[in-house]
């Protein structure tokens, strides 16, 4: 049977401060990415997270993210990549260390926002990114953009990579996302998600916005988490690929 | 040869902040406790006391602290037992993923300031610092005040713990410090200080500010990091141990 | 015609976290205490919750707390004196800058949390925070329990006071509130609110839990504005309060 | 007699951190720009720092950053005009509580490190600091790079401005600084930069590292705080713009 990983941003919550629905979700994706406490997350919200991923059979990963609670991470800031490599080791040890302690084990990590974006584009920050992977378990996966710096450092440090989509958004014909202030950059029906996933797992490839079909060599979807239909949108894509055909499942 | 364990506190410096003379007091020291983040240290600092360390072969130990920047881990805060249990694994997860990546392991765990002195006295937190040390690892040591619930804590918990006495301070005949804000509570001689240290290895006691004798049991012996002569007094009292016979070796 | 001003903890919300439904609520209150980044808050969500309570007619007041976001300044931190004075006066600055930048004045400050509650119970910080808003302005209300060290530390420092009540909280015999983990501590009935929040205005009382009329010299009222069905609430406190001939309106 | 200002970054520690001889550049300099507790600086820092400065008859500035003490307001951080203006605007407040709770008055601003470069280079993030400032007070004096965006901004807000020089570092041919990373950057010798100054102040120019004579539009100079020479520095400058018959004072 066809497979693809499905997998969400979680435990992105704060103290008193809820974010998503990380419980309901996890009834429908594969891989959860823990926030680890800098763009979002604490040691509770990590500590309960991991404990909803193993009750739920959800593989964990990693989702470091830029010292910056209030720009949730997303706002670029121009750190070296020795910063790059320490602050995701960092992290990446902080969430390891609640992982083994509830008696599972770390399986992937994915950076968040700005990091992922700063690291797709430049090989320094993709380097230093990728060895602190490998300083915590050169068996673990690293996500990150198809084609980008991140994954190339990520195979080039000997890890297993795997190519990230987006269920929810729309390619351009050159295989980058359509801006999120262009017109139809968001797929807003399950329907078309799961179709755009469909196409992908049988064609490796998404339609773009233009109507062209341009090759995309993805081994992972992301569903957002932070939406307010987040958890039926995920619920409906999950059950559209599972009539076509298509588990949900993790990488393994 | 009879021999004792000097600890002293380090990687307390945060960014731009210089705090400690690290490099010059690793060669008197036989254990490092490393600040883990939270009331001071930030990964690179960690990075690089690691590296210090190992390089000096001085053992390694985790030092974690309240959330407290500012205040530097030493005001009270009223933490529940949960969340002395999530930040003190945090901070532990986190340094060891550095100590793991330069090749060393972790040896030892003493909390910091406040999160140590409440430790001490109440059993709930110092059974939720024991279970996060147990977390990441059931061969590590854990140190505290000799009597203390920390260590009652941890020898429950299964660990093995080391008493920890302090060179450059006086106690009272009920075998506490003599408080900061009374006469005689600092020992400004490191002939003096040498010579308490002397004591608690021959005989398993101090001598109290009113002469009289203590037992009080430590196998480790804190000197403190941040005074202006603190290498300086490390440094003479590792030579007036050596000249009595007293070698400063790791608990090992 | 009689009147009581109902006041609102507001502009909690930080970066990418929302908590509150602060825009409604600020169609049935009067007062506003305003976050000022440290427990809660940042600069963009006070700018933002100044400039709706300015559209609105709301007074606005200062809410500043403890530096511990992760426990939204809700846990006692063992701070000194000079150190309230010199948060409060941090705060109370940095709120009061965005006010005037919208043509408004800072009315009044209400302490949060356990910042609140140490300086009602003890005298040498409430003598700070006292301090501090006089610094701000000798023309500012000091709001905090009817009989507090904060109040007697406000009166003395010359500043008008404010005693606060509970809308949805019932008090014992001693006119404190019953603790959340008792029985019958919260109201949950916005007709039984409005019926305390009656006869504080006419008797200047409340009913204790066990029936006895208890004394209280509350000038303000506090509704909360976290809770689900905090709007409802307030608009239904409102209503009642209206139907039996009381006004809601700031202590101006 | 001929004049100049000297300011200098002031306020810098943090906590337990001490940065900086401040007390004794007070000595030497007309200006402090003071830390307003984001890339440094904290409440109790920055009062002293305040006292000292009015003991001390020293012009009294504010000195924004960026959100980032880790890394001392020195990496970029891609923030709007909207959070430029509202990060500057809570700093100046907060700042401005304290100076007019010691009975002075805040006389100018000075963004630091990234947020200082960044307004210098972008019109938009310009007008929002320059925004900021008169939203405190239109009466503040704005300093900045001379011919930048910033003051370019602040002029067009109404402020009055000052183009700011630097004494240690040397100019290239179109007015701009040599990088630190480039041969000859840094004026080691007092004498040397107090023969920049005295040209600065007689002729409205600097000599550039390939000795090309190059207007430059500047009523103050910045002399830095954290080298470990940093008071001898400032007071032979100071002394040698004395013998020069240039004196110190604030633009008033």
């Amino acid at each position: 049977m066809l497979s693809i990983d499905l997998n969400c941003d979680m435990g992105e919550s704060f103290g008193q401060y809820r974010l998503g629905r990380d419980e309901e979700l996890l009834d429908y994706v594969s891989s959860a990415n823990i926030a680890c406490g800098f763009h979002a997350g604490d040691p509770a919200t990590m500590r309960r997270t991991v404990q909803l991923c193993l009750r739920k059979g959800v593989q964990i990963g990693a989702h470091p993210g830029l010292p910056d609670l209030q720009g949730f991470g997303r706002r670029e800031l121009a750190i070296t990549p020795a910063e790059a490599y320490e602050l995701t080791l960092y992290q990446l040890g902080a969430l390891q260390a609640f992982v083994r302690a509830e008696g599972g084990s770390l399986q992937h990590v994915k950076p968040h926002g700005a990091l992922y974006h700063m690291a797709a584009k430049r090989h320094d920050l993709a380097a230093a990114v990728a060895a602190a992977v490998v300083s915590v378990g050169a068996e673990l996966t690293l996500y990150g953009p198809p084609g980008s710096e991140l994954l190339r450092a990520g195979a080039a440090a000997g890890l297993r990579t795997a190519g990230e989509a987006f269920a929810d958004r729309t390619y351009r014909a050159d295989g980058s996302l359509t801006p999120r202030d262009q017109p139809r950059s968001l797929i807003a029906s399950a329907a078309e998600a799961a179709a755009q996933v469909e196409r992908l797992v049988r064609q490796g490839a998404v339609l773009s916005v233009d109507g062209e079909e341009v090759p995309l060599a993805a081994e992972t979807v992301c569903v957002h988490g932070d939406g307010a239909h987040a958890v039926e949108f995920a619920r409906d894509i999950r059950a559209a690929l599972a009539q076509c055909g298509i588990a949900v499942r993790p990488l393994g």
